[in-house]
Parts: C-alpha cells; sequence; structure tokens
C-alpha cells in the first residue's frame, strides 16, 4: 500500500486518469504476458516525458520503489512488480502520439508507448517499415530498453541498430530529460551514450521516445521449410543459402518437430506441411526482395527454387525434403509455437545464444543430458539458427503440477552446460528481468556487475534537468 | 623528453624492438596520413595484451601522457602528439596475428594491429569479407576505436554494427584487460559495455582485439554514375532506388562537379566519364549481389540499366544522364578526391552528418555563404548521400599561404550553419582528435560532456585486473 500522501503526490502530477489503485484495474497491468505477475501499489500513467520525469523525482526523493512498463509482453519478469505489494508500476501506455515520419531521411520519431503493430500501420503508406518480427506486439519504450531481436535479425539485426537517437527521463533529483544524439546516421563527435540504454530494461533511465532508421518494406517474399540431411547439414544449408541468396536472405529459422507437432495439434487452422510424418527437426527460411519481379520476369520463388534443387542434387546433400509455400502459412507455425507449448505447459523455458556452429552441438549434448536425468521433459525447441539464438522449451510430460526445486536444478544443469561448455548467453534477446535475476549474479563475472553499477550511478548522481542534444524537431513536410 | 628511467622502464616492458626514441625512427609515427603531427618522447610498441596492459599501468602511475595509435590513417590529429615532445605515442602495431576465422559463425577474432587489407585478404579464401569501405587502409584497433563508416554504411551500416565482442586494455592502476561480451550476435544478459569503446577514440581503454562479424562478398557489382534533374532529385532518386532495389543497393555517394574536375586532373589513370563536360554534381550509385547471375540469365546490369531507364521517362525525370562502367572504374575516381584536393591544397576540411533530406538544403545556403563571404575557397564537396555523411571540403583558390584566423572564422561559419541551423553533427565518421577538440568543447552541450567524463572515470578507478567474460576462443576447426 502507499501512504495517502504519495498518492496523492503522485496522482497529482499524472492527473486521475493516470492514476489507477482499484485492484481490478490494476491486474492487467500486474499480470505478465506469459509467466507470473505481482501485485503493485499503484499503476502510474504519465501521458508526457516531462510528467515521466516528475515520477521518477518524486520516486528517487521519496524512495519509492517503480517498475518500468510499457507493452508488458516481456518474457522474464521485467515489466511486473513483485509480490509485496509495495512497488508502483510507471506505465508508458499513454505515451502514445502519431510517429513523426520523415520519408527523405528514412526515419521516424515515435514515442514509448506506441504499439510495433502501429507505428507499422503509420509507416505502410510510405512503403516503409520497423522490421523487427517478433510473436507479440510490445510497445517501441520496451523494445528498446530490451534490444528486442526477433526472428529477421539475420537481415535487419535488433533494435539497438535502428536507434539513432533517444529520449531519456533520468532516475535523478532534478528529474532530467536527455536528449541523446538527433537522429543522424553517421554521429561520432561525442560518446554514444544512447548505447547505454538500449538493452539495459530502464535500470539506468526510462526511455520516452526514440529516432528509429526504418526500411523500405520488401514487395515479394518467399519461404520454404527445409528438412536437413543431419544436424551437421543445418549449418551447411546455411552457409550455402548465405552464400547464394546473401542479401534476399531474411530468415534461417530452426523448429524441432516435437514444437511443431504440439503448434500444429493445438492450432487446427494452421495448415500441416508435413501431413504424412513431421521430421525431427526442420528449418524455416525466407527470402524476400524490394524488387517488384527479377528482370526477365522470374519471380524470387524461382530463385529460391533453383538454389534448393542445386543443393539437393549434391552428394551427401543438406536438403532431403522440402515444402514451399507462402510466406504467411509458414510463418503462421513459427509464430505460434510459443503459445501451443505454454498451452500444453508447464514450460521451463531458455532464451539461450550461442555461436552458431555451436546451436546444433549444444541441442545434441542437452538433449543427451536431459533424457538421462529429466526424462520427464520433453525437449520442443526453436529459434534463430542464423543468429545463434535457441528458445530452448521444455515441456513437462508429467502435466501441470511442477516440483520447483527439480525446476531449479534443472535450469541450473542446462545453464551450465551452455554457458560453461558453450559460452553461451543465458539471455540471447529477453533481458534480465526478476527471472533471470539468479543467473545474472551467478553467471556474469563480478568485475561487470560493478562496472555497470559504476556506469548506473552516473546517471543518478548528475543532475542536469533538461539537456537538449541533437537537431530541431522533424518537419512534417516530408511525409 | 623522457627521463631515463621511465625510459628503462618502458623499454624493459616491451623489449628493445618495441622501443623507439631514434628520431628518424619515429618520423613514421609522428606525422599524421594527411595533415598534420607533432612530437614524441618515444614509440612504445607493446606486442601482447598484456603489454599494452603494463604499459598503461605504469603511464597511469607515472603521469606520463600517451596517444594510442594503430594504422595513423586517421583525419583528425587523433593519433599523433602534440608539440610538446613529453607524450609517447602508444603503437599497437605489433598486436598482429593471423585472423581467427570462424566459418560456421561467420565472425572473425583479430588484434588491434592488423590492417584492414590484411583481414580481408585472410577472409577471401572463405569468401567473406568485412565491409567497410575507405578510402584508406586503417587498422582494425583503431577502425573500431573511431567506429569507422565509410562509403557502403548504407548496406553494410559502421564498426559499431560489426563489433560483436572486444578485448581491451584499461588505464588504470591494476593494468585491467576486460574482455567484453564473446563474440554473440544476440546477448542481452548484462550491459553491452563494449559500446563504451567503439568510437570512444581510445579514451576509456585501449582495444587490442575485437570479434567481428563478417558478411558474404558480393558475387557481383555494377556501378553508374548519374546525373540528377536538380538538388531535390538527389534525394528522390535515391528513394527510388531504396524502393526498387533495397537489398541490393550498396552505395549511394554524391560528389560535386568541382571534386571530380580535380581528381581527373591531378590522376591521370582515371577515366573521365564526362569529357564532354562535367556536371555539377553528380551521384555513384552501386548494386551488388551475392546471386552469380539472377535466374533467367538476366544480370545485375540490366537490372540497374532497366530502373535507371523507367526513371528517366518519368515526367519530370529526377535522372538526366547515366554513365554505366565498371564498379572499380568509377569508385576510382570517388577514392581519388580527398588525395587530389589534397594535393591542390590547401583544404579546409569538413566531416559533417546530416539527416538526408538536409543534404542538399546545407550543400546550397553554405555555398551562398561562402560565395559571399569566403570566395577565396572553392567548395569541392563528397560524400554519402545516403546516410547523410558529407565531406565539405573547400579548397583555397589562392595557393598554399594560409590565414589561420580566417580559417578559424571559416571553420566556425560553416559549423554553425550546418549545427545550429540543420542539427548537423561536426563529425560524422572522423572521431574527435585534436583537430576537433574546439567544436566538441563548444557545441556539445556541457551536460553530456560531464556524463561522459563520469563513465571515462568508471574505467580508470575500479582495478580488476583481470577479467574474462565470453566464451571460450575460437577452435579453428572451421576454417
Amino acid at each position: 500500500m502507499l501512504e495517502s500522501n504519495h498518492r496523492a503526490a503522485l496522482a497529482s502530477i499524472v492527473g486521475p486518469a493516470g492514476f489507477i489503485v482499484a485492484p481490478e484495474d490494476r491486474a492487467a497491468y500486474e499480470t505478465a504476458a506469459r509467466y507470473g505477475g505481482g501485485k503493485a501499489a499503484a499503476v502510474v500513467r504519465p501521458s508526457t516525458a516531462a510528467q515521466v520525469c516528475a515520477v521518477l523525482r518524486y520516486c528517487v526523493q521519496t524512495g519509492i520503489r517503480y517498475i518500468p512498463q510499457s507493452g508488458n509482453t516481456g518474457l522474464v519478469s521485467g515489466s511486473t512488480p513483485d509480490d509485496s505489494g509495495t512497488q508502483i508500476i510507471l506505465s508508458l501506455d499513454r505515451l502514445r502520439s502519431a510517429p513523426g515520419i520523415d520519408v527523405a531521411d528514412r526515419t521516424v520519431q515515435v514515442t514509448a508507448g506506441t504499439r510495433l503493430s502501429e507505428l507499422n500501420l503509420a509507416l505502410e503508406p510510405h512503403g516503409l517499415f520497423l522490421p523487427i518480427d517478433v510473436s507479440a506486439d510490445p510497445m517501441i519504450g520496451g523494445m528498446v530498453a530490451t534490444n528486442t531481436g526477433g526472428a529477421r535479425f539475420l537481415k535487419y539485426g535488433d533494435m539497438r541498430r535502428h536507434v539513432l537517437g533517444l529520449e531519456v527521463a533520468l532516475p535523478d533529483e532534478a528529474g532530467t530529460l536527455l536528449q541523446l544524439s538527433g537522429g543522424l546516421r553517421k554521429d561520432n563527435s561525442h560518446l554514444a551514450l544512447r548505447q547505454l540504454f538500449i538493452g539495459s530494461c530502464g535500470a539506468f533511465g526510462i526511455i520516452t521516445a526514440a529516432t528509429l532508421e526504418v526500411h523500405p518494406r520488401p514487395k515479394q517474399a518467399v519461404a520454404a521449410i527445409l528438412v536437413p540431411r543431419d544436424e551437421a547439414a543445418v549449418i551447411e544449408l546455411l552457409i550455402a543459402f548465405e552464400s547464394e541468396a546473401g542479401e534476399c536472405l531474411t530468415a534461417f529459422e530452426g523448429i524441432s518437430g516435437s514444437a511443431m507437432r504440439r503448434a500444429l495439434a493445438r492450432f487446427p487452422s494452421l495448415r500441416n506441411p508435413f501431413p504424412e510424418a513431421i521430421p525431427p527437426y526442420v528449418v524455416l527460411m525466407e527470402l524476400a526482395s524490394s524488387s517488384p519481379c527479377e528482370p526477365g520476369g522470374s519471380t524470387l520463388e524461382a530463385r529460391l527454387e533453383a538454389i534448393v534443387t542445386r543443393l539437393a542434387q549434391r552428394e551427401s546433400a543438406p536438403v532431403t525434403d522440402a515444402r514451399f509455400g507462402q510466406s504467411g502459412h509458414l510463418w503462421a507455425i513459427r509464430h505460434s509455437l510459443s503459445e501451443a507449448l505454454r498451452l500444453d505447459g508447464p514450460v521451463v523455458g531458455f532464451d539461450l545464444s550461442f555461436r552458431r556452429g555451436d546451436v546444433m552441438r549444444f541441442r545434441r549434448a542437452a538433449i543427451e543430458l536431459l533424457a538421462s536425468e529429466f526424462p520427464d521433459y520433453e525437449v520442443c525447441d526453436f529459434g534463430h539458427v542464423a543468429d545463434g539464438g535457441v528458445h530452448f522449451n521444455l515441456v513437462g510430460r508429467g502435466g501441470f503440477e511442477t516440483d520447483s526445486q527439480r525446476v531449479s536444478e534443472l535450469r541450473t544443469r542446462v545453464h551450465t552446460i551452455a554457458i560453461e561448455d558453450f559460452g553461451a548467453s543465458f539471455s540471447g534477446e529477453h533481458g534480465i528481468g526478476r527471472a533471470n535475476q539468479s543467473a545474472y549474479d551467478h553467471f556474469i563475472p563480478t568485475a561487470i556487475q560493478r562496472y555497470s553499477a559504476a556506469v548506473s550511478d552516473v546517471f543518478s548522481r548528475i543532475p542536469a534537468a533538461a539537456v537538449r542534444f541533437g537537431p530541431p524537431s522533424v518537419e512534417r513536410s516530408n511525409s
């Protein structure tokens, strides 16, 4: 509970519409997208960057603990409070205004509370899009704060690559609003401080707006599901496609047969590309092109089929079967995997990241370990082979009764193999959050933690009130 | 001059071959690539990262000032000492071992003293390259430290985009060697501290090695020089090419007729694409593809010509003339511009960066200003329209006698228009260095300078001795 003087003070900053205490109204903010949740003292919803600063300043001065939340689609309990009922949720969902599109610059100024889908809807008439592809509809603030990656990272990279400028509210006693860089692609005139706020989950300050580079929408895309000869063939296929289709290769995803089987069973509207028998492991890959068709009238589909045919004719061919189809139908399978596993549950999920050559090696080692030590879990993994990301998800065969001690042992075992034997990261793209706090404490070297804490300290101890840094606002003449 | 005890101590760290005091041997290190230079007390050339740490520790303990230098190809006096003769040059040119190529991962581990050309030679047999394109042959350490951009930024981005891991020697009393991230593409398990060392010119620590993502070499590339209808048509052309050729568009560079004329006059081996009359402003653009040819047998050249023809047939066509040619011949012109201007001299050079829509607007405003206030300078600009970078170079018409007061006024006038009217950066890609120190002091907000200095302080005050952070070294089995 929040003392009444704090309630009055916070409500006076954000106004009555921005201040929620009733439990039934808090619930949506307290409940995490997929796993867990907590209990908040209140939900505070500023509608301007200045209000964010005022709320932060108040929290710093009074010691009230706050959890920044934007789209609340994260998977590591980073945007929901603990169960104490003493933390407030600082929601950014009212920081939502029309994106400022600069067509000539191919950039957009966007506020933290804008959904990815809203941004892309605004960009569509200009033939542009923000090409971050995830199985959710997050808000831009959280996407920057967690450095969202996703399934088209191979071609387009993560949020870090798209952020050209940031507006950040700092947790200091002056209520500093920092404007970091002005949306320029090239700028080596000063330290790129904005990099510190990307991916640090709000720990250093709260992102209220960003300038993002966006991309021309592809005019055609084709996808295929390939059946690799064996484990080693997965990377052989990846290298071959990067060499042959380089700039058109937009995704190269691995999907275990066990995960695909569960998705097809849960969602009958999905089309089963393997009605006869689902292979143990497949690759979903996509080519896309900005050109409406190849010169000579040939299509991207023909190009994809030509490459696959060539590979299938090699001696010891890396691909033994292929299913071509509309990109949308095949991606629908990919994007339903997480939800299918959640419904089947209980899921013990891992968001691991490897050097690409280690993805299938780790998989074999972990499957062997689990078969002998944790046979009550089925490996239902999938992930982004081309960037080394593996959503190594395990589904309990015994239904929803879980033994938290055993789950904890399982997590430690898998993390230890991944990190100590293969140099993996325990959080490829989901961030840290409460869910990964113990892994952070255990696996991140103490010195790195100390440097990080010291850098964090810089932004709370130098109050600057209002720093404007960068070009004037976009004139909308180009949009 | 360095006291003899310091000379002995430094020489004992790096050995006699790594310690240079004779003026004739120092000269190459003291002289900058294009402009200026200074006088060093000694050149200290460590051959291992441990030696770099030991030298830094000694400098920190004794207060000796050091200038890190790798390829010494920079243009802002960032890698040469001042004229005092009291600073030492800490050269990284002996940190040079065979690149550790991981073909499956499409990454390479490379030491700071490796030249870009050496790295690319090692990568070539694997069909890979580091796609940073500059008119020089820098070393990797300096490229990371200055976040090199270059002419193919549009497609491939800057060094920041390629750095997956760093080894950094910190200027602290413990001689800390920091291993930051382990070469993973996706890693959100901790603060991305490496971002602080990229582009900060050695101010926070000295980069001794890096893990870089590299790319498949294109199998074909075609270039053209286009004559735009007028200033506004330059951005129209850029948007049209991004929409039509998206993933294949690798460069879109602007070149003033005045710069091209000087290059053609200086270097008779260059082929003049406009023997009749050089246009006032042209665009050099390039398409490249990983595919050896388009299916149906059609070539990238056909695709380029088809797009140009389509644009030329538009009403109020943005392109009025086009010269096609081998990519190498046209790029030879582009890469000889800087050197030609230097020979013609004196050059007052600017490395500006704008939002793309402002590139031609600034150009017009600046040309008007110069015509009225500085008619003794000719504008010989060129640059990277697609990323907003402009090498706004002015060549004095009166020969090599320069009036430093007047040059200083000229610099201030141009900077003021660019930065205050257009929100530009005074250093798009060259970094800060001694040459840009006064611009930094004047144009970068005090608060940003204070935050930067405080972050810098973090890395000198937390001694950690040796922090290993990331996966084990690459096994070379894949290469």
